[in-house]
């Protein structure tokens, strides 16, 4: 058993040890990889950092992701120093943000959220939820494209009763649209994913358990209640071993559906991520010899995922589990039809919120791209085709619904509502897409989700990429052209 | 008869009566839905509010608004302790402006009024008027699409004399314009729509009188002289007898059309409107059990719309009067057509001046759409069709009329003109307007109204929407990627 | 004899004498036409102007633009008071904006020279200069037209010699543009357009001469030398003798082209001049009665301007010049052929620089509508093609000969350098022209004008009006949706 | 030999001698072409300059730019004061920048290395690197063209191995970009080009020397070691002799490929770079005797090149050498077809970086055009293309790489690297390159640069030049409307 004088020796960048739980970890290594930056790791070194770890990692984290060789064993907590961490300048002024943060009912629409958790959210967790690939172009055409289409709404219809409800996969759901996965959940709230599973039930929607949760599987599976319909979103680990056991595990914990990833071979660099977490080594480290701490969050957690998964790998999921099959993350019609081909339930159209190549095109846009052909074809009935990204409105989902989806998944909206009001603000956030539901079928003149058709939008300008996001990088570090400058002033006698 | 003392109990947002003309109403459900804002309310709860309430509502408001179980009777008004209500410091800023404001020589356009409104309005009547739906895209792009319009004016043309008169449902008018409905005039004006009358007179052109007023219908009738023509704007109760006895009321008194709107089954959102109503409770309101304010003022007036209201309604109207009917609010073309099988006798394409469904297309694109298909199928003396929303320049009604439009609907620009200085600003409004007609009809090479054609307009670039109106939200929620960073300057020993 | 004291006692907004070169004038209802504002003359009521007026007027000015009935005789001047007229604090910091202007050496292009210009002309001068109509769409358009001309340059073509020279209406010139008419030349410089005059002399270009100059038309011809050729705008006055004798004159003199200006049967509003001459008359004018200083300059100096000129009229000039006669002013293809069978030798695609109508499309982008259809129907070489407005640039030049222009016209730039560095400034700026001429002729690979041809640009962009210049009233009355706000920290107790 | 003494009188503007290594040169008129602007040469007037000569010029810049007859022989160094300048305000400034400036490991991509440079780089040698031609349109458009295609990218493709190598001319290179030939590398680092030459070796990719480079041509070729590849860029010179030898030289060095540059029959005016090295004579100097400093360093240096070469001089550089010819600067697809025609190697598609014509199109846009025309008339693997001009990213390599380019040349950014950071910042570059090509091909489905095909990107809107890059000038000398002032509060009495 290892004394709190001993693991303390190992405090510094070079050799850092920390205590959870009672047992030494080595993360010397693993210091530039963390997801919520080393700076907070460094601080425990050669300490206790339980209180620190416990409210944003999966119990099993450290099994997970260190190497057995970097367990340390238990510790003497009898000879372990407690000191109490002190509060910083940037955590003090995000206190006051918080004090100052708007009423719950002061959001009247999901970019409200959004606005609210940039203020109150730590800096590093804001920067993981928020950033995307290289200059963020597609992170921001995501929406944009939703404003490429305009309605062709009809008048006259009675609509006193709007129905929005759909099946999505055989499941009867109360609203168009799902959570979808996303990672890291306790980054932003101390309770993590369960929070959304709880809203989802309250609004009858369905929630995409993501691989890389911070919670732990079962307990999110624990936390659905009354029949609940969860899916399993699955990034596919090298050892096929370990993917099979997680995918029959979901079965047999009822998941319904089985989203494999398919956008990411390998996760994405986001800068602003990476630039969040930089950690300036001060004069003490040799230039050259610094640790790079240039990865971001996104590929630390992922070195498992298996860039070799290829379409020769969809027979074998198929002949592992009874639960349908979605292909997240197709990005062109060609594909599409390669994915009926092969069988599969239903395809993501998506980019994975832009966060993996910019310059991928909108969902939205492939959307538009694919529904003609698959009719063309006579094909589309034969797979479900959802879409996410960008989507904040609720005219966003009647625009894709319109184009011929089965239902749009929303992922950091509802992050962004649970990091700034918990429970309440994700529940907020679903009944105001529920409001503008109701209000925009109505505009629009239907009354049910399968009276939506493409002759209600106009998307002659989605194909226009003629204002592209700001490019914000190459416009700052521009010089734009002057005007001829005054003289100075001649000198007074 | 109730007493000041009894009345003077229930003052607080629980339980809250107001006295208007020596009765006592209460007023606590009604709170959250009141168009000016809760806030107003409360500093009379308990107490005398004629004075606040007189000049802005309609002599029968409480009587068409507040179910009689909540009309509490007569009080002795000798018990009412009288006090004098003190100006708020917004308000000291605002008599400010007002004292400061340009003289009206000054306004040389429509758009002149509307930037002086903004500055000397009060807050929550700016709101009121000047929001829309969702990001206001709507909003914007209605006048937006006008600049997507370009001229192909002809040279010597013998442009003497000019004559932009013209005929709508029958009734020779100067201008080929008229005032559109637009609710609730007092919140702008004490002396709300009648200054808008008596404006419409002097210049010969017609007030569509609207349903929700804040003068009373026969106010604004008795208000016309001369054989001044009126139309009738109707939202369709759910109770048909009420319906039934505003229109023929109408067409006794005399209104020589009947506009249907067609495009507001419920009334829109408007989060602008929303915000600015939003009061806090304070630290005394328990959050979750604050009353909700964020309906704004549309929902709150609006709940007797009915939102079954379809073509199979068409044919009562057509039977309970001999009014002209005109369908005000449609939107795509297959609807124009619908509406000429109907025998109705004209269509307004209008998307509610973008407060009803965000990203409906400007009408004078649905214009655009429209007219090649009337001509096409020989239709197009069949009806006549109308466009509002974004006019603000002669050369926007001339690029209208260009395209086929009988004549334009002009609503927020008069009411800011009204609000900012009343009947002399609308009247100034309407001569700005002439003199850009008699202008731009010139030098367009036009002499009369029926001589403008769609050879001169390049229409080319109105379907592309390929920039967007800004989407505030969005911008303001995103954080732009930065260059690395300077480092902090050594510190100097 | 009029004295001193009688004159003196005109001298209020209502009743409103001066004295110029020794005699009174009664200009009470001129005041508000003034092109320099009223504020200058009201400086001067009942006093002597002459000092004042003599540096921007033409000598017959009174003459021609005041009734006879408003010339109140000669006045003794031994009886007038002289007094020094003291500076303002707007004169002061311009003049030292003026000592402050940079070297004529730091202005590498001709918009150097507009920025100069800004800065130290007085600020009627330059809003009247660089006004234009309504939201001045077309003004900015006709420049950014430009800016979606894209070039296909030829490589590897033998470009030592490079010759910009060519021939307008049998005029061979060195540069392929001409100074084009502008009005009141003496609002930016005191010696007005024989600045101009001398400038083209020395780089053998044409000046055309404008009805609108502030020095008299033999001025203008007086200044030409060695048989520098000229050419004469007309506007065509409702009293055709006045018209004739002015035309014969010009040709008597030597002018070798009228054009005929056609796009302004009436001279524009142009609300920022029209704003810039607003004077307040204060609290002692009523208001309602104040006088109505909203028409401008354009409007004052060209109320002679007949609007009923028509096609009709062509042959009557033909029968009075044997100039060639050139329509200034052509807006669309239909009119260019009306222009050819009409028999004139040419046309100039133009908007007036964007003063007249506003939406008008910009001169180049008619001029790519026309060319073809000219080609096509082997008409091409029937008629000069013309074009004037925005062009800033060598490119700009090169742009619309490859277009099919014969040349191209500039007026305000020259105005603004003449108006910040008088005869070295135009000078300069012709030179800069030059440089660019021949620096990007070597860069396209050509050699001669005539190498110059449609295969050389890129002009696929042209039509797409999808960034249209800033709609700066409504941007600026527009209130952008806002993120919730924070809430007031909490008092300390 | 010359005494200190004597060349101390040549202390002015008008008289310049400097020493230099020991002798003296007369550069007078050579002050307003220097490079690096004529201050920092008057300030070593009649002194020795050789300190702040030596670490920016090639050793025989004297002897190849001065005329002979300018060239004052030996002086004698035991008479020559010697003094220490003293730093300028600007220079402190700009130490303390680049004692602050970012850890090189906080560069996390192209665009960032152009930040720091900004920030570090002398003001005149930022202001030549960082210039274009005109109005820098064109600059802009380079990049901002990529950001105009979208990908259409393939899933399910085994990728965990992907090879990014490829073949130009016949060298394997690790990576698809060379090292482009830039101008006046010492401008940015003291040892200039070598350090380009070093960094491509480590990465093994190709180093274009160019003509203009600060070091010699054989210190760079000597900077190579192990069988590294250089290609020579050639501006050809009028006398041919020189040319031959040059190129003969460059063969027998061991370079495997001529460039031979087409673009540039005369280098571009650079406004800004002309405006940086303005020097204000002072008051002293007569207006319009002035110098005219307004050539900027790129005339300064390129009056050797020959506007007549032409496609007939290309047969002669092929019997003069036996290295692939490849034209660097074709714009458009008829000269492509010329170049296979004329039998060259390949074509770099390039507008020189958007330093010569403005609104010269994209490379990659002319690349768009150009392989469909190829591969219709069977062309396409005559020639080798590549493209040039505003690539920062991964993604803008393999968009080229999609649409048919052999491969790209990279040149400002190395150069901003270099400037920053030295070797380690173009390391770097190429490190983030490499990175971002791993990422994006496995991103986009392809395991080899073969694979890389057109149905991967949508380019439709490549050809719409709808939102062209700002145009600075025209909008900062534009005056914005402006809605109606308020007018000043009354004073108080």
């Amino acid at each position: 058993m290892l004394t709190g004088a001993e693991v303390a020796k190992h405090n510094g960048r070079d050799d850092c040890w920390v205590i959870v739980h009672g047992r030494a970890y080595d993360v010397t290594e693993f210091l530039p990889e963390h997801p919520g930056g080393q700076k907070i790791i460094l601080k425990y070194a050669g300490k206790d950092a339980t209180e620190e770890f416990d409210p944003i990692h999966p119990p099993d984290t450290l099994e997970k992701y260190l190497d057995k060789s970097k367990h340390k064993g238990p510790v003497d907590m009898t000879t372990v120093v407690h000191e109490k961490a002190e509060e910083s300048p940037e955590e003090a002024e995000r206190q006051k943000q918080i004090e100052q943060m708007p009423l719950l009912e002061q959001c009247y629409n999901l970019l409200d959220f959004e606005a609210v958790a940039r203020r109150v959210m730590k800096k590093t967790a804001w920067a993981y939820y928020s950033s995307a690939a290289d200059d963020e172009i597609t992170l921001r055409e995501n929406h944009a494209a939703f404003h490429r289409i305009w309605f062709r709404p009809r008048i006259l219809v009675d609509v006193e009763k709007v129905d929005y409800s759909t099946t999505m996969l055989g499941t009867k759901v109360d609203l168009p649209f799902y959570v979808t996965a996303t990672a890291l959940g306790k980054l932003g709230h101390v309770e993590g994913e369960v929070i959304l599973t709880r809203a989802a039930r309250k609004h009858n929607v369905i929630q995409m358990i993501p691989t890389l949760a911070s919670c732990a599987f079962d307990e999110i599976v624990d936390a659905a209640e009354g029949g609940q319909v969860q899916w399993l979103q699955l990034y596919v680990n090298k050892d096929r071993e370990i993917t099979r056991r997680i995918v029959q595990h979901a079965e047999r914990r009822g998941c319904k559906g089985l989203f494999i990833t398919v956008d990411a071979p390998q996760l994405g660099r986001r800068e602003k991520d990476m630039r969040s977490k930089f950690t300036d080594g001060g004069s003490d480290v040799q230039k050259g010899q610094a640790t790079d701490g240039s990865q971001g969050a996104a590929r630390a957690i992922s070195t498992f995922i298996d860039p070799a998964l290829s379409w020769k790998d969809i027979p074998w999921f198929q002949s592992i589990t009874s639960m349908p099959i979605v292909l997240k993350g197709v990005q062109r019609v060609e594909d599409v039809l390669r994915a009926i081909d092969a069988g599969v339930q239903g395809v993501v159209l998506s980019n994975h919120g832009g966060r993996q190549l910019d310059f991928a095109r909108s969902a939205v846009e492939v959307l538009a791209e694919t529904m003609p052909v698959l009719r063309e074809l006579g094909l589309e009935d034969k797979i479900e085709i959802f879409v996410d990204g960008g989507i904040r409105r609720g005219t966003d989902i009647i625009k894709a619904l319109c184009l011929g989806a089965r239902g749009v998944g929303i992922g950091r909206p509802f992050l962004y509502a649970m990091s700034a009001y918990g429970f309440d603000g994700v529940d907020r956030a679903m009944q105001l897409l529920r409001d503008e539901m109701e209000m925009n079928m109505r505009l629009i003149g239907a009354t049910r989700v399968d009276e939506l058709n493409p002759s209600m939008v106009d998307v002659r300008s989605l194909y226009h990429h003629g204002s592209v996001p700001a490019d914000s990088l190459s416009l700052s570090a521009y010089d734009p052209l002057v005007s001829p400058p005054q003289r100075a002033p001649k000198a007074k006698l």
